[in-house]
């Protein structure tokens, strides 16, 4: 299955690429199946071979320029036209690769896409009726861009607080929509900025007898989709910089008693009769706002992989510098490359292992979304599905939090592996940092959405203790809290690897993990319950719970499952022999170092005890280390995109680096030339202390 | 003492302020002693009143106006002369305060003001004789404008592998600066990219006998001074954009055989006479190349307090948001400060700590390389003077990495506590993040500084040894080792602390330091015996020995070192009485929430056992978190400078978070206006799929 995948250009990294353990090509053609190889192939040469997205690495790009060529990316991608509507329906998994490759390209093209079909349109088409099918229509070939506009300048994470009011007007049927003040305008929405003609504006409800009904979304014109310019009432501006991503517009919008039909407001979770009379399909009002709000869930899961592809592009980068970076070496006569040293292996092959465990857990919860959609879309009302939904909220609430998380510290840590060259713009790893960033922060703040999945597994602890006494097995739909059911046992087991060896089968971590998850739980419970009785209120407890407690309790669920599918990866008969090996090193790495990151828990619930078993993990992890550092550059090169695509002179995969970065130096704008403001250094010199005031 | 310390001004922050427990009047005076106070008013006032240093939070500065601005700011600190020869060698502490406030405004203009009078003069001062004292003249009233050429494209850690060669010729009794390729360009030189004339280049020095002296320092001019462009053989560029400090021009040099009269060779520490033969005051090359490498020790002294400072803004910022942004509450109509909230305390306050306690160590150190430079000075040849360069050299390798992470994970976590607004440029997290980044990796990329360290303690302990059975104490000149005479019996103490209130004393963690120093050195002597003893040669013995032994020795050593001197000024009995109790809080949570990063470590070696030491740690920094929460603001109060040169809307001194950041996106260039290129949107729509040319 080899000869479809062309080979890379040889080079300083074949040295690498001859000592790896396994042929990268099975590797690839592993995890990316014929269509979805050629899907990306297809994608990433368009995009090269169009001047439109013709770029130099580190360019000095003016923000005004940086939002217009992003707008005239998008536009060609409409007439690239990459996945209809039917092969996304065919193929979800597509729209993640699609997702993927225009991320590697840039993130902010990928965003400015995604928002109008994706964020406005799927949002109407699912919070909306037949009557709103016309603005999803509109999306679709740009006759109007579309926007999403919850958070405002003072609410975010507690959406509930938004204050822009939609109040119905029964004597024209209109909504009038209306920011009380600042504080209010709408804030961070992406495409707001500058192109966006309509937006979806989260509003509380008000018919005419001063009744709130809770926050509503109404399809709100902004801009006059003929001229750009803004419609009456609407103040409409641009945010300015931000810290990446800067191809996309994000903006803010005031209204000022803005008239739109009665029928703009998306009814599906409730309406507003022509006469002014609210009316819904739900009783509980909570629940029609969780409804509501349901639409967001698949991003975070969107998210995770977001993160996972920034942390494979600077891995990219790094692994091929320190592979072909040299410095020092046992004589003075000769330089080993960077890779050879324990410190550098140790600093960025965990990292690696990550990526790989990333990519399969990414693949596997968004399969598992698909499926929860599915039953979504066939009305299912069982149990089941709705119990699916709880889980499916409870993954993505951690996930997104472990990889951007995991990007975060890895991009730094390739950013610093990298040295000084980590440190020029041309070399990408500033714009992975800073395009990552917001993935820790949008779709809800990381540590604000950890305690969803908290939440989700005290619920569990709760029915447990009742469950138990009916002898009734607990059984997830998705499985990810099955093993609760030998909680008890659970919480008695001790790590029981007395070797290296047996240490470095992840199912040692995984079987630890099990019991952090336990015991974290059960001290979770007891420090609430310690909180309520010492006299706190439900808010205060919960909120002095989190450090230590939840906060980790969390995290380690959600580090389990991802080193728990992996685990089920690696041993599976499915997976190709010869991949096997290697990719059960990446396992039992990562699940070895984030463990690691756990050790003073486990010696405080007793599982582990005296001298030998940090050690043991730790020579487990270093020696793991050591056996893939050969295997790294081959490891990468699987994920790695194109030399176009990636846009890091010292990450192309001829891993000639000094020459790449040489000339991607030479070719910058006027680097050999003097300053245009050369005079100022020449004449009017500065006499010294002329202006000296002394104090 | 306080009426000389202007009031903040009032607003939302006064519930804070007037809720702390002590006068942060009193602290600044505590910290900063009158002259200081006053010398960083009229620097702070002189920039604000000046045209030249206007800005507007988060603007779009193009990188070449970027480059201008900061040298046109250079030229005016030449006119404003802050700090004469003689004020800087009558309180040399006032050049760490003239360049903490240039770096408050923006480090690039701190760096390319001190680069050229600092590296260049000072290198060329501290290496040269006599004949170069025209050089240090001409860069005092810029005439000419220096920069310090070491690093090259391949070659950074590694300096002795620098490839730029210096040839003697006898004929014209010249030197012929040569580039063998551009592999030895010489690179990342900061003010080398627009504006220097001359350059301090280390090259291998040649005889005409082909014999290699290995790396000198020579003058070369680079640039003619009357035009700036770059003389004959030089070719002299800029590397373009950088992940930050953006407003220093980073370049790179290819010298084609240059010829530079010899009397360019900076000859302290050897010379070559007009015949040719090399004459040097050192016996042993490698003491030579020492010495000569002897001049950039103070750097990274400096860098620690760098670090330090962006810290600090990164900190008043998120501190002053979390006290303003309220988010959720106990009841659906109130909501309180994020501030308020455990996680949120418990994810900036430790920083805080940090802050104070890199405060008074910076300055402690500072004063330490002080007393070791006047010593060199007076040519003091003693085994002190000797000793106290070795202990002051393991302090600088360990203090950078300390104070450089400890600020890149503090922003980092201020970035993300500030949700999307610490995503906004103009809020500055950003470019903070960006600008002290490079703390990280120059003057010794951290992790390779850290091994001097380890080294320095492991050969204490080979003394220790021999010491013990002569009778004989260690004393180190500054002490930081001293305690190693109790090597055996602190191998042997326990965590003794049984409740929370004696865990919050800063003495319990001061123990488990000394403690984890111990047990970490022996640990790493062990480590490399047992790679020797596998057969290992020194250079690999060594790099394998580095992960999980030598690095973390390293960094508990620094670690004890900041807490330890913290600890001492907390209980002196010169601290004024009013300020002891919040600095002991700040001291003791420093402490524990260092050293529970060690916690697994402390258990492995059987100093800790059992849950309850872990678990008194966390309550103690949880509670000493919610006990400093009202005191924060106040504590930001005192290191916070004024509102212009923080220049970060949501940080300002009067807490009105959502007024001055509206005010500041509405004060941006075009904001509301539409796209100049709006047609590209309103006409030429895509054809939908028109360019797609399927598989």
């Amino acid at each position: 299955m080899d000869n479809e995948v062309a080979d890379l250009p040889s080079g300083p990294l074949d040295v690498y690429r001859k000592k790896a353990s396994f042929n990268w090509k099975d590797m690839l053609c592993f995890i990316e199946d014929e269509e979805i190889r050629a899907f990306k192939h297809h994608v990433f040469k368009t995009l090269e071979n169009d001047p439109v997205f013709a770029r130099q690495p580190g360019e000095d790009v003016p923000l005004e320029r940086m939002r217009e060529l992003t707008f005239l990316r998008v536009k060609q991608l409409f007439r690239y036209d990459f996945l209809t509507q039917e092969e996304t329906m065919a193929n979800p998994w597509k729209t993640v690769i699609l997702s993927d490759c225009l991320g590697m390209y840039d993130w902010a093209l990928s965003a400015k896409f995604f928002l109008n079909k994706g964020m406005f349109g799927a949002t109407v088409a699912n919070s909306g009726s037949e009557r709103h099918m016309k603005y999803v229509e509109n999306t679709m070939d740009m006759t109007t861009f579309g926007c999403f506009a919850l958070t405002e300048l003072s609410h975010g994470s507690n959406t509930r607080a938004m204050r822009t009011t939609a109040t119905y007007d029964p004597s024209t049927q209109e909504f009038v929509i209306n920011s009380p003040d600042f504080e209010a305008a709408k804030f961070w929405v992406g495409n707001l900025g500058k192109t966006a003609t309509h937006a979806v504006v989260f509003a509380q409800l008000y018919t005419p007898d001063q009744v709130c009904h809770g926050l509503h979304s109404f399809v709100v014109p902004v801009r006059d989709p003929r001229t750009l310019l803004s419609l009456p009432g609407v103040q409409v501006g641009d945010m300015g910089k931000k810290l990446g991503q800067n191809g996309l517009d994000n903006g803010f919008a005031m209204f000022h008693n803005v008239r739109i039909p009665r029928e703009n407001l998306l009814n599906k979770t409730g309406d507003v009769t022509p006469d002014g009379r609210y009316v819904t399909p739900f009783k509980d009002p909570n629940k029609r706002f969780g409804a509501s709000l349901g639409a967001l869930s698949g991003g975070r899961v969107s998210i995770t992989r977001m993160a996972l592809v920034n942390l494979k592009l600077a891995l990219t980068v790094a692994i091929r510098f320190s592979a072909t970076r040299r410095q020092f070496g046992p004589k003075d006569t000769e330089e080993i490359p960077v890779l050879e040293y324990q410190l550098q292996q140790w600093r960025l092959i965990p990292y690696l292992a990550a990526a790989y465990a990333l990519e399969h857990f990414t693949k596997s919860i968004f399969m598992n979304f698909v499926e929860f959609q599915i039953g979504q879309m066939m009305k299912d009302r069982s149990d089941r599905q709705a119990e699916m939904g709880r889980e499916i909220h409870a993954i993505g609430c951690s996930s997104k939090p472990l990889g951007s998380w995991t990007a975060q510290r890895g991009i730094q840590e390739c950013r610093e592996a990298c040295g000084g060259h980590g440190y020029l713009a041309m070399n990408r790893l500033g714009d992975l940092r800073g395009d990552n960033d917001p993935n820790c922060t949008y779709e809800g703040d990381n540590n604000v959405l950890l305690q969803q999945t908290s939440n989700y597994l005290l619920s569990w602890l709760h029915l447990l203790c009742s469950l138990v006494s009916d002898g009734v097995q607990i059984e997830s739909p998705l499985h990810t809290v099955d093993f609760l059911n030998d909680f008890h046992k659970i919480q008695e087991s001790k790590f029981t690897a007395t070797t290296m060896d047996q240490c470095m089968d992840s199912a040692v971590p995984l079987e630890a993990y099990k019991w952090l998850v336990c015991f974290l739980l059960e001290k979770s419970q007891k420090r609430l319950q310690q909180q309520r009785a010492m006299g706190q209120d439900r808010f205060e407890a919960f909120n002095n719970s989190q450090v230590y407690y939840c906060r980790s309790l969390a995290m380690a669920y959600i580090e389990y499952n991802c080193l728990q599918r992996f685990h089920e990866l690696t041993t599976d008969d499915d997976t190709p022999a010869a991949l096997r090996p290697v990719l059960r090193k990446l396992c039992s790495l990562y699940g070895l170092w984030s463990l690691s990151n756990h050790m003073a828990t486990l010696y405080q619930g007793n599982y582990v005890s005296g001298g030998k078993p940090a050690e043991l993990v730790q020579m487990a992890i270093l020696t793991l280390c050591s056996q893939l550092k050969d295997d790294a550059v081959a490891l990468v090169d699987v994920f790695a995109p194109p030399d176009f695509i990636l846009n890091s002179p010292i990450g192309c995969a001829d891993g000639q680096l000094y020459k790449n970065l040489w000339s991607t130096v030479m070719q910058g704008s006027q680097v050999l030339e003097r300053p245009s403001w050369w005079k100022e250094f020449c004449s009017d010199k500065p006499v010294v202390g002329s202006l000296n005031a002394k104090l």
